[in-house]
């Protein structure tokens, strides 16, 4: 065992945990996220551990890689394969190969998206494309993609590379379709749904796939799991997209206004724009000129119109379907810590 | 058997092909041309049955991708796949998998690399990217590396993804250092010829290497095909090199001095270099600023120190390299159309 282990020890992680969650004024939660790290702590090292690491003639596109990587993040995908796996057999080193592809793949998206929204920062520092240039973050991107697939691949569990694959698909169609969308005032909730499927909820939808069949759990098994892994993806946009419009910029690394600034109507915008038609004037202008005065009316008519408590609603009501699709299984430590993941993403701090 | 097959019969695949090179001055090869292009043009005319097509929804992503594969190209890449599968059981399914999917990772390369080089033009008519955006391209580059792998994946052959996987990572890293020597005067030979294996010659190799193993040979013998294939890489790149400065625009669908406008210096301008010292000061004003009157200079530099000559040169040496590791085969038409394509790769228009 490394020095690395030690580094990433259990007050290390617990305080990345709390990071999700207002731990320490949610009673019950703040003891479950104790327990929750306990239990990943050692693999959560192993992760830290196994992602690629720079060689003293790295590229510039390793480099900008792992500046991405460097940034930490809350590494709850990677928990997600951990955590599932544990429900099995346990987080082998097969399942190890799983957790840092699925980080690797999240790292990917963010790079290719940094430079398609025109990103400055990313985890409250310069974003990768500001310190090593819009050409360097694509093919980093592609450079992590591709290795992503080799550690799956290596794996070697059926089914696994081939549902990654569809997944990424699925990612790209939903960018895409976001991408078209961008600047229009006329985007549904059917739409923000799947978009947010795509886009967020199929990367989670496969680590907890992933790790269950890491684990060693039949087919069926893993497929309660992956309906745990779309409400919780779900839940997980909802509270982003609400932090967008109401978070602590200090908490989230990310200006306040940053989807709108780029196009994006997020879920509580959706939701106010029907309850009081007067956004539309205020949202036509953001969009077209991003001018940060109209800003303060647009957060006036969410708390008017009780758009951002509704965002809430939506999030707890996809927390709660989450922890519904784990009841099927048997009683253990990780199905416990997987109930605690769905908490602690809708308890994140605004 | 559909139309479509009629559609790519050999008059057209051999006009296809005769644009690869002056094939009617050549004598000899204009008749092995006419024997090449029998003997794939079936197999092209699956190829292009099975490229993506567009569902009448299509998404952004898709119709970006769909252009620059409906710019056609000469699908010679899909070629070195049919041939070598031809040197054993033939084009079958799944040596069909791997002709389109090596395409749409040329393709995927292009969509990333205009974005990287702000090119604007790509066969002779816009770029995706001046038609979708950058956004759609990066993305569009994406989908198709995906839709690649998963084509490669359902073929099935052991020890094809996983080469194509390290392949892949050859090219991104090879980009990555054509990025970090970009603008600058002092890259060598050695470079050139590491950027050249990466990011052209490793994906030729691919092609024949993945071709000979749907075709049932056996490793050593797809070795040799991949001495082949990074020899006709580096000869097919040389070549490539030289219409940048002596080409015709209107056979290549593209502007004189891309390259050099782009900050790269191809291998005529490292050679020239090295005999006409005065030619570095030409080229440090023309990465600088780009002016359209210093060409002509270096044009003539080019042709006073023989350059051009020692570029196709090289592409010669190459395409003769490229032969000889032909040798170990025995004779069959397919071997032919593999020498013909080596001979027609050097012949290009000029």
């Amino acid at each position: 065992m490394s020095s690395t282990i030690v580094a990433a020890s259990p007050p290390d992680l617990l305080r990345r945990l709390e990071s999700l969650c207002h731990g320490r004024e949610l009673g019950s939660l703040a003891s479950r996220l104790g327990e929750l790290a306990a239990l990943v702590a050692p693999d959560v090292a192993r992760f830290e551990d196994a992602t690629p690491s720079l060689r003293a003639d790295a590229s510039a596109v390793e480099r900008g890689a792992r500046h991405l990587l460097d940034l930490g993040g809350k590494r709850l995908r990677p928990i997600c394969v951990a955590l599932t796996s544990r429900l099995g057999t346990g987080f082998d080193a097969r399942a190890l190969d799983l957790a840092v592809a699925v980080e690797l793949v999240h790292a990917a998206t963010l790079l290719h998206d940094d430079v398609v929204d025109v990103g400055d920062t990313r985890r409250g520092a310069p974003a990768a494309r500001m310190v090593f240039g819009n050409a360097i973050s694509i093919f980093a991107g592609d450079w992590l993609l591709i290795d992503a697939l080799r550690r799956v691949r290596a794996a070697g569990i059926e089914g696994v590379l081939e549902r990654l694959l569809d997944v990424i698909e699925e990612m790209i169609l939903a960018e895409s379709l976001q991408l078209e969308r961008r600047g229009r005032l006329d985007t549904s909730e059917a739409q923000w749904f799947e978009i947010v499927d795509g886009k967020t909820a199929a990367l989670f939808r496969w680590a907890v796939f992933a790790g269950g069949r890491a684990g060693g759990l039949d087919p069926a098994r893993c497929e309660e799991l992956e309906r745990y892994g779309r409400h919780l993806g779900i839940a997980f946009q909802a509270i982003d997209d609400l932090l967008d419009l109401a978070g602590d910029p200090a908490a989230t690394g990310k200006a306040l206004f940053t989807d709108l600034r780029e196009g994006k109507l997020t879920y509580p915008l959706i939701v106010a724009q029907r309850r009081d038609p007067s956004l539309n004037a205020l949202l036509a202008r953001a969009l077209r000129a991003g001018e940060d005065a109209d800003f303060g009316e647009v957060r006036a008519i969410l708390d008017r119109t009780g758009s951002l408590e509704s965002c809430r609603a939506l999030a707890l009501e996809h927390a709660a379907l989450a922890k519904q699709a784990l009841d099927a299984l048997p009683p253990s430590p990780a199905r416990d810590a997987l109930a605690t993941v769905a908490d602690a993403t809708v308890h994140r701090p605004t």
